[in-house]
């Protein structure tokens, strides 16, 4: 068998479970390849750590030793630089390059893919995207046969999890936060997560793949879980909900052009919908498309070992492919579809209003909404607590433009006779 | 671009689907695959009917004529001859397959794969398994970095179909299977499907995949749904689980020899496990992995559309390799498993005897658990009917080999106060 040289560039919690996984299958992993895979290097921050099941003789923080020594670069460093100038030098020498770094795909996917083109070299990504779950294999390559129309996934596992538990437990934000991050799901510093910025990398690749269009991070109108309250939760339940912040694309008809709309937000998620049913830090993926209708994928969407698994997959292909000819999936962007202005994407949203208890605030609220074109689902006034002077008005509205909702909101909070905006959320349906 | 001309023998439930996307969808699917996807020739058996949108110069009934001319063969005539033969020819001529046909793969799969190799040619059959839901891409690529450990799968629609109308409209088998005929989710022969011999060939092919090991359908052990009662899936929802017929694989240790044991059986599921919820006619894969934990794949695993998706998809990634070289994975038999012999495999039951009411049941049934060596896990005395002179016991079984539950059973059957052995049936714990 053909011997394939690897590079590990990062050895923290997805790289040292790469680097086990290697070694304790080996036989097994290079047999399916068709390769003998031999770890030839790991570029590590801090050279005099120790590293279980390592080879010291093989750690260094020379990438670039790393790179010129290796056939197939493993790049799990994560971050911005030096992940993307190791990436590219690596593609320039026509390198196989293996990553779970959404941030430089979703940033600077085109030139990655561009040197990878160039180069005859192969970009392998399949751990970018909610882990173990081959979601990207999915639509790369065993969906090419039919046309995807929407994409919504959980594809951020701490913010499911922070969910799932003020949801289960009762809990506050901050309180679900907090343990999250004790148990290790979210971060010392967890704004990527909770402010959507992962989810909306994801976003990004997820569009560009179902899409075969160029989609980066900045066309994301992002929204993170920060501003949830227990509160809202505990009425989307009431109301039939699970409140799910959601990656979604979406193939849309605007002005008569097809275009793709894209979001990440907290969503009001029937629950009768597969997607309420993924609890805890797990993702899962819907695909609605033109003929297979609705799939689902599902799984662990993060962990060293999970997150191991989807690169090891790609290591295989690569390896493979090293091996015995061809290459990855090039980039595909041939449809070239336009991003639908976030201004004109349409959605139904779920208002809850604090009102005075005056009468005449219903009637106000539901003539903005008239006079701003916005038909009205439904109103509910869920029963009163002790504050005398003040009610709680929950709006449910038919699809409309999101400048349409902004219209009314910026309306609404003008009147003297709304207290408070308390939560404005997007509702899916079916 | 290239041309990739395309035979396509059947045009039928999928084949006119397939006809049918490919002509509606010929520009987008062409641009994935780089390469210009041609209709050469359509084969079926009736030349004389109508057929909506396919040219009829197209349409002959010369299958040797449509493979001759065509560089991928897309096989959907189903049934083993002359499927397997115009398979074989097409391969022997070095040219592509794509095929849908489970029956002939779980029985002559490895004919096949041999003759691709020897001709570098390549076999595609995602549609064989859960009609749209990639699994086979998901065992073949997408986690050839991870240890399959259990497959347990959902994979016959029809069968799903009966079982939930069972369940939600309290219909008897025949009511359910009657509807399910209406509505055409069930064939005027359902044996192929209620016998358990169509999930039994998807077991062979999954399990083939996910144990790099050649598998086929005669070492299946199969049991179909047409025992099954209004009664037993009343009981199972007492006991909080589903009926549902399950094709199994696992890896297992035997006399300190890992195995794999196989068998497609109704199996109670518990209502907390993903497979418990799902309904209708779909499909769903749950995938048991050494790292990245447990996966799902769900959606449609039938009808003309779904199961053209999964063809299609093949289409593009064969068309792509005979334009721009590469091929289908070879089959991987590397590990070479014994198959664990039926009687040895382990499983809890759950037995429904029907006894005479008599003092001294109870005592014979349970000593002759203990004298069997299975240990009982619980045993349940529901509510006593009209009939005074017969009570029901439920007895459930901790996991003891098959062989010792058959001697068990064998037994009670002999018994004087055992009237009747009502039911068997698996129990899927976790
Ligand atoms: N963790 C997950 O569950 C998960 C899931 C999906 C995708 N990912 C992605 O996988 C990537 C890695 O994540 P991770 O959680 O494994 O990160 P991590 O635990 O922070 O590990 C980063 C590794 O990279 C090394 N490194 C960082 N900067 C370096 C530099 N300038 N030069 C050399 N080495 C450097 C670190 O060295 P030291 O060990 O010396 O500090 C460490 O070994 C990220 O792109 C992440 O988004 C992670
Ligand atoms: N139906 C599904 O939902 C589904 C799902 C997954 C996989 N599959 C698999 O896909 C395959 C096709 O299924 P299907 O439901 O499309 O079958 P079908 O509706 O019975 O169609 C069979 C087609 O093959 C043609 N044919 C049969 N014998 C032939 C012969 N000797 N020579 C030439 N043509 C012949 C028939 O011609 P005429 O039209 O002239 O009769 C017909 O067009 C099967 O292997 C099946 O297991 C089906």
């Amino acid at each position: 068998m053909k011997e394939v040289r690897i590079g590990l560039l990062g050895a923290g919690t997805v790289g040292s479970q790469v680097a086990r996984i290697l070694s304790e299958q080996n036989r097994e992993l290079s047999e399916r390849a068709g390769a003998n895979l031999v770890l030839s290097g790991v570029a590590v921050r801090d050279v005099s750590k120790t590293r279980e099941g390592i080879d010291p003789a093989l750690i260094t923080d020379d990438i670039e030793r790393v790179i010129q020594e290796a056939d197939l670069v493993i790049e799990l460093m994560g971050g911005m630089e030096p992940a993307r100038s190791a990436m590219l030098a690596a593609l320039n020498q026509g390198k196989t390059v293996v990553t779970g770094n959404k941030a430089v795909l979703a940033a600077h996917g085109p030139e990655l893919n561009e040197a990878a083109e160039a180069h005859d070299a192969s970009l392998y990504f399949e751990a970018a995207v909610a882990g173990a779950v081959p979601v990207v294999y999915g639509l790369r390559e065993s969906l090419a046969g039919d046309r995807i129309n929407q994409v919504l996934g959980i594809v951020n596992g701490t913010t499911n999890f922070i969910l799932d538990q003020m949801t289960t437990q009762g809990w506050s934000y901050e309180q679900a936060l907090k343990v999250a991050q004790d148990l290790g799901y979210a971060e010392a510093d967890p704004s990527a997560d909770v402010e959507g910025h992962d989810a909306a990398a994801k976003c990004a690749i997820l569009a560009s793949l179902a899409f075969h269009t160029r989609v980066s991070i900045a066309d994301v109108p992002t929204k993170g879980i920060t501003d949830i309250t227990a509160e809202d939760i505990e009425q989307a339940r009431e109301a039939g909900y699970a409140v799910k912040l959601l990656a979604k694309a979406q193939r849309v008809l605007v002005d008569g052009v097809e275009q793709i709309a894209l979001g990440v937000e907290p969503t009001l998620v029937p629950l009768t919908h597969p997607l309420a049913g993924i609890n805890g830090p797990y993702n899962a993926i819907v695909l609605e498309t033109e003929f297979a209708g609705r799939l689902m994928f599902y799984g662990a969407g993060a962990g060293g070992a999970p997150t191991a698994s989807a690169v090891l997959s790609d290591v295989v292909a690569g390896a493979g492919h090293i091996a015995h000819g061809g290459h990855a999936p090039r980039e595909s962007v041939y449809a070239d579809l336009p991003i639908c202005e976030p201004g004109k994407v349409l959605s139904s949203l779920q208002v809850r209003l604090e009102v005075s208890q005056q009468i005449g605030a219903l009637a106000q609220v539901v003539q903005a909404y008239q006079e701003g074109g916005v038909s009205v689902a439904s109103v509910r006034q869920p029963p009163v607590g002790d504050q005398e002077d003040q009610a709680t008005l929950i709006i449910s509205t038919h699809r409309a433009t999101k400048n349409q909702h902004d219209d009314i909101l910026a309306v609404l909070a003008k009147s003297p006779l709304v207290h408070k905006i308390a939560s404005v959320m997007s509702v899916e349906e079916g």
